[in-house]
């Protein structure tokens, strides 16, 4: 994975300019915006770093994309929406874009998105919708559909994204990445367009978790240190058998089975945990109303009253039962998580990591779901219901490419306990060496 | 204020309960429960303690008496209401109680409040309205009501109160005795009945600052040290002239600067401060409903539709608009509140404290109230006014006893940034010494 490091930031800045240029109409499908002429002059100023032995850090001339939420002074933030394209230009960059610039990140432009990130398919009416890397008749995963793409066609090295319930996870399970959401508090989110202001992280998409480890240090303004070994023999890993593998692609499965044998294989002790009680109830508990629906409907209030009809109606669909919900129901939602959270966490005293299918289906086709909303929506509950739940419970969670489902890549989720980001890049460093 | 040294702690608490007994119904308007064998216990094993040169802290062999809403293992908690007199009993203590016990507190009673402690009047149809211990035609004060009156009347040292929009300074300064809320975070609330979860704190009431900082540094679990010493001369004190010295008693105005002269006289610069946008705000952005009621709404939904006729209608009437309030318009509150602290805190950058009448009127008759529920509704927005500003602001906040108006306490509410405290404290103590 350190290939790069044999060719100047500068030509790998051509290329992945090439590589979006070449594209045609995907890469306008899979890039909002470019950042060609910035980017080039990043990458000299880079490649000038390091012929006079300086860095900036671990991304010090890489490639690196922001998806289209995240403020960049001077531009409307569009979050994938035509109707936030007249909204006036931010006023600075966002947190994260301002420690990428700082650490020398060679920002390549902006990715396409799911309207406002609130679906895990990627589909977007406005923008287009980028076909999946390993077959463009299938969905690319959302809502950073743009991202995982990107990087998997030589466009970026390192996306940034952002993550609800899912949005840097599915894309990147879907792409063959690696794909890391932290805890919620390890990386800013000022400047970044909420849509769920309990629920929303930011994190990277990159070929390897070295490169996420290397993107997670500078996005959580710690300074750089290589991840420390680990090894997996000995690793105590639960897998939370019962919901969460219900419904599931029998290729899918077999996959997820035969990624457990590689780990069992290499040392590691497999435990089956019942945890359906906690696994169930973030659902359960929001069947009245979701955190993400009333954060949402907040946020884009005046839009919906303004201009509800510019908006996917697969979005607005979600959008507007927020509106309905009651503070009442909202603080109850707030006070059961927190309550179980608290239960959870003591579930998980005994195993390093939770491992499980990062998403249970292979990914439809995009013309399938734009021609049935049901479809659309039962496929968008699907991909999301495994990774949404770490968000409710705020644990860190990496998905890992690890084997082949159905000739397509499988994502094997890795979760670890809140605050142990770190050890979670580290433990998954180890697991993606078993090759 | 040291003379308790005098007697032991048996002596003084046989007169605490003396004091109690002998007020006959009003002392049953004071205290809800008295704990008169556990409490000559616990004097009896604080005293002994004392005869072997071993303390617990700062309040041991205190007498302190707990608001009605504080869990006590095994009783029910009734929060002033009689609904709650069949609620199952306590599993365990309040932290804040736990502390008090294990600090070798001598635990009197329970002190009686507004039902739920929704009101800043001290008003209850339930268990009786004790009177202001300075005219018992008048009001208390609350919601803490039994705790300003009970140490007034030696039934109590200390008293500790709770205080979402005024609720331990308004019957601190009606009682003409010091009454302390700290930053939210620094009392943990665990096992105390919520009014509103964003804004409840947990403090203390008592006859002087120097007491007030034991208690406090109990509930705060923190290791006694007495105050520094602090100067009142050149003391930075900003007044924030407009809204919060409106519809003012001329009495109390006049009480109010007759305690800036002193100051002054003192050496403490006072400085007019332009703070009407950041006062006026709170009531503005929760217009279209509170946080407290959104809240309390949620916590007493089960007795909101299963008995609220049995609840007092003053009180029903302030928790039943928060069943209709909107989650959107909840969280627009909570994020202009988050926004508004920052700016607040900002201008605050060039003075220690903030100083103002705790209560701009001299407490109305009880008998008035009664008669009319616009008086009522009037006269408690009226005293929760300057004090429910600076839990929105979630600033510490004292009311200190500070000359007479009309012939009764006037109480000087003193406001310093958040988190600080202990320094609020010290710079009271030194304010209260100017006598």
């Amino acid at each position: 994975m350190q290939h790069h490091r044999a060719r100047s930031s500068v030509e790998r800045t051509e290329r992945a300019l090439a590589a979006i240029e070449d594209a045609g109409d995907e890469g306008r499908r899979i890039f909002t915006r470019v950042y060609a002429a910035t980017a080039l002059q990043a990458a000299r100023a880079a490649d000038e770093r390091a012929a006079a032995g300086i860095t900036l850090g671990p991304l010090d001339g890489r490639i690196v994309s922001l998806k289209d939420l995240l403020d960049v002074a001077g531009e409307a933030t569009t979050a994938g929406s035509l109707a936030l394209q007249d909204a006036p230009p931010a006023p600075q960059d966002a947190a994260v874009v301002r420690r990428l610039r700082a650490g020398g990140a060679v920002l390549i432009g902006k990715t396409n998105m799911t309207e406002f990130a609130f679906s895990g398919i990627g589909i977007n009416p406005h923008y287009g919708t980028p076909g999946n890397a390993h077959d463009a008749t299938r969905i690319p995963g959302g809502s950073s559909s743009g991202a995982g793409v990107g990087v998997v066609r030589g466009m970026a090295e390192i996306a940034i994204g952002t993550d609800t319930g899912g949005s840097i996870r599915i894309p990147a399970a879907l792409a063959g990445i690696a794909g890391f959401k932290p805890t919620q508090a390890r990386v800013p989110r000022e400047g970044a367009l909420p849509l769920s202001t309990s629920l929303d992280t930011i994190g990277p998409l990159a070929a390897s978790v070295a490169d996420c480890a290397r993107a997670d240090a500078v996005l959580a303004g710690e300074p750089w240190e290589p991840l420390p070994k680990r090894r997996v023999a000995g690793l105590r890993i639960g897998v939370p058998r019962g919901w969460l593998l219900s419904e599931a692609d029998p290729l899918v499965l077999a996959a997820f089975e035969d990624a457990l044998s590689r780990l069992s294989g290499a040392g590691a002790r497999l435990s089956d945990l019942a945890l359906d009680a906690w696994m169930l109830a973030p659902a359960r508990v929001q069947q009245n109303g979701t955190l993400a629906a009333a954060e949402a409907a907040h946020t884009h209030r005046e839009l919906l009253e303004r201009a509800p009809g510019s908006l996917d109606p697969r979005v607005l669909a979600r959008i507007r039962p927020g509106q309905g919900i009651p503070a009442t129901h909202y603080i109850a939602v707030l006070e059961a998580r927190a309550r179980l959270q608290r239960e959870l966490d003591g579930q998980l005293q005994d195993v390093e990591l939770l491992a499980l299918p990062t998403v249970p289906i292979l990914p439809p086709r995009i013309d399938e779901l734009l021609g049935s909303d049901a479809a659309f929506m039962a496929a968008n509950a699907l991909v999301l219901r495994n990774p949404s739940v770490f968000n409710f419970y705020d644990l860190p969670a990496l998905s890992l490419p690890m084997g082949r489902a159905g000739g397509l890549p499988f994502g094997l989720m890795l979760v670890a306990r809140r605050g142990r980001d770190r050890e979670l890049l580290a433990l998954a460093a180890a697991i993606e060496a078993l090759g």
